[in-house]
């Protein structure tokens, strides 16, 4: 093997030539030859450009891999709209036009009923508890089960922990307050809330602050402070309710095209992995952090927050528990999921209450 | 470049050899020569073999790293003992007898008085408060700075979540209950029990159990349910007192000698900073897990589960906020470090009021 010949080879495949030729003698260089190897991957994105919180934990995921992939592994990420639509990810992903996605479970809920199991339920798991029935209670083995069939592999990768219930331009002092308020909460929270008499009216991010302004909504629930100030709401609204009962936590996903997947050495699998669990905590500090000190910059600025009182709380549960069973019962995968994640998250509560609830209430 | 030289330059060398004669024609290839050079490092912990959770993760994160680097940096694990006495990690760290240690900061606050603020806390932060310090504000930089003089670089590498309040052979009915009882208790929780009148009898885990048996003690403190199980502590104590006001967490550390880090590429270190963090948040996930199988076990044994009174808990709440208080005074960097943590804390514990502890209470 002539140097002249080694330069001809120049390029990607180059050290995998170079070290081919000699492999017999130097097993040690086997894992190098694939190592070279060079990817360059699509991420396609439910967040706005430099999207506080989610948006730029998506970012950091891909820096992440890059970085220790030693830019083996490029992922050029999309905002919404780009490539395709915040609310196409998974299907861009599914079809192969990305190799990855990143986005909220529940928004492919039309296509893939359960999905919302994996990302959020009104008096559901906060991020902790979520985290431990994906991770260790089966809840992860169900995601990929149910996102096989659309060639889609899943991994858990960011929380926003507990959000708020919503801005509001009436008062909630009783559970007749929700009557007739139009409000723009998706999801299941949205069920419970046309359940209790209101009016749900959907709409993108973008439209929430003028909507909510003129009197198109009285009440719009959009993520928690660090978000929500980002979105100027508290100009637009009176009242601040806490807590945020409709998503006590939302997780999210990195959605990977299997095919693709099947072609990435073990060594950058295991990087993926690792960044989407990197990723998965971090943002979670990062959403506990920064709503914090918005909060804080929202009371500077006048912004009345109140929590909703009990008796109303008491009739959301009520509902959001027949919403929940309504929508598991609706669709046979979606039951298959909701038994096996009530039964272990019913546990998981049961144990906090000598643990971390009672932890939190001994604190003061 | 003949191929009997590049056989001759066989081994790790190689493909940095052959790579290097061509780099110029190939610029994809400067971080490939890099990405073969290969590390054989150690790492001490203060963990028995195939200890349950902590150990486990110990473990899990050196495999981590192997598969993420493709054996470019395989980490031999060793158990307390082994290399190292348990408590000795820090400093076989700190001299450059292994690059890598996984221990639990208070276990040198002898040497280091502040470590123990990074670590657990009575009454304290849970684990994703500690997360959020560390990770958003401003904590990690702190540790970094108290441990740089020592040559070691830390990093939060698991997370136990609440713990319980022990194994005791007397009830725990009022104050008085703590005065002459001998109880296994380290750190910070052993100290608010030589103030309530109680007498602190530490000794390693190998020998709590008979200790508790023959009545040498009366009462321990160990981890929770998942490694209180493991230890057969049930067979030695009748009751099992919550909550974990001693340790609402406690946070375990990577230890990187700071010579050797400076020796790793970008691409490992970074791969060394992701692992970490997964290992983090999968500790916690274990934990909560198992801590949740294992108290049911415990239960289906006959143990009786019992809470401290709330007069109880006030005393020991106002007892851990002199001592904690104390320690930090006794030493300037402590005392640094606390100032700016307490702060942090406090605005923390006061946005949880009306979020994490709310939707602990609401949801019921």
């Amino acid at each position: 093997m002539k140097r002249r010949q080694i330069i001809a080879a120049a390029g990607v495949g180059l050290a995998a030539t170079a070290l081919a030729a000699c492999k017999q003698e130097t097993p040690a260089a086997g894992g190098a030859e694939r190592s070279q190897e060079r990817f360059n991957w699509k991420m396609v994105t439910s967040w706005p450009k430099n999207f506080p919180g989610v948006g730029i934990g998506a970012e950091r995921f891909a820096k992440l891999v890059e970085q220790m992939s030693d830019g083996r592994l490029k992922i050029k990420v999309y905002a919404a709209g780009e490539l395709v639509p915040a609310l196409e990810v998974f299907d861009a992903v599914s079809r192969g036009t990305a190799e990855m996605g990143h986005g909220a479970p529940y928004y492919w809920k039309g296509k893939v009923p359960a999905a919302q199991f994996f990302c959020a339920l009104p008096f559901g798991p906060n991020a902790q508890e979520m985290n431990t029935w994906l991770h260790r209670g089966g809840g992860l083995e169900l995601w990929e089960e149910v996102y096989r069939p659309f060639g889609v592999l899943p991994m858990a990768c960011g929380a926003t922990g507990v959000q708020t219930a919503g801005w509001f331009n009436k008062e909630i002092n009783s559970v007749d307050d929700f009557k007739g308020l139009k409000m723009r909460t998706p999801g299941l929270g949205g069920e419970v809330l046309t359940k209790m008499g209101g009016t749900v009216v959907n709409m993108p991010a973008g439209e929430i602050f003028t909507a909510l302004q003129t009197g198109v909504i009285d009440a719009t629930e959009w993520i928690g402070p660090y978000n929500d100030l980002a979105l100027g709401l508290h100009k637009a609204a009176k009242y601040y309710y806490t807590p945020g009962w409709q998503e006590p936590n939302v997780t999210f996903e990195l959605d990977i095209n299997i095919k693709a997947w099947e072609t990435l050495p073990a060594d950058l699998q295991a990087i993926v992995r690792a960044a989407a669990r990197d990723v998965n905590g971090d943002m979670l500090d990062d959403y506990n952090a920064r709503n914090m000190d918005a909060l804080e910059t929202l009371k500077g600025e006048g912004v009345q927050v109140r929590r909703l009182p009990d008796t109303v709380l008491a009739r959301l549960k009520e509902v959001a528990a027949e919403v929940v069973e309504a929508s598991a019962a609706a669709d046979p995968v979606a039951a298959k999921v909701w038994a096996q994640q009530k039964a272990y998250l019913q546990r998981l509560y049961e144990y906090a209450e000598a643990n971390e609830k009672d932890i939190y209430n001994i604190r003061g």
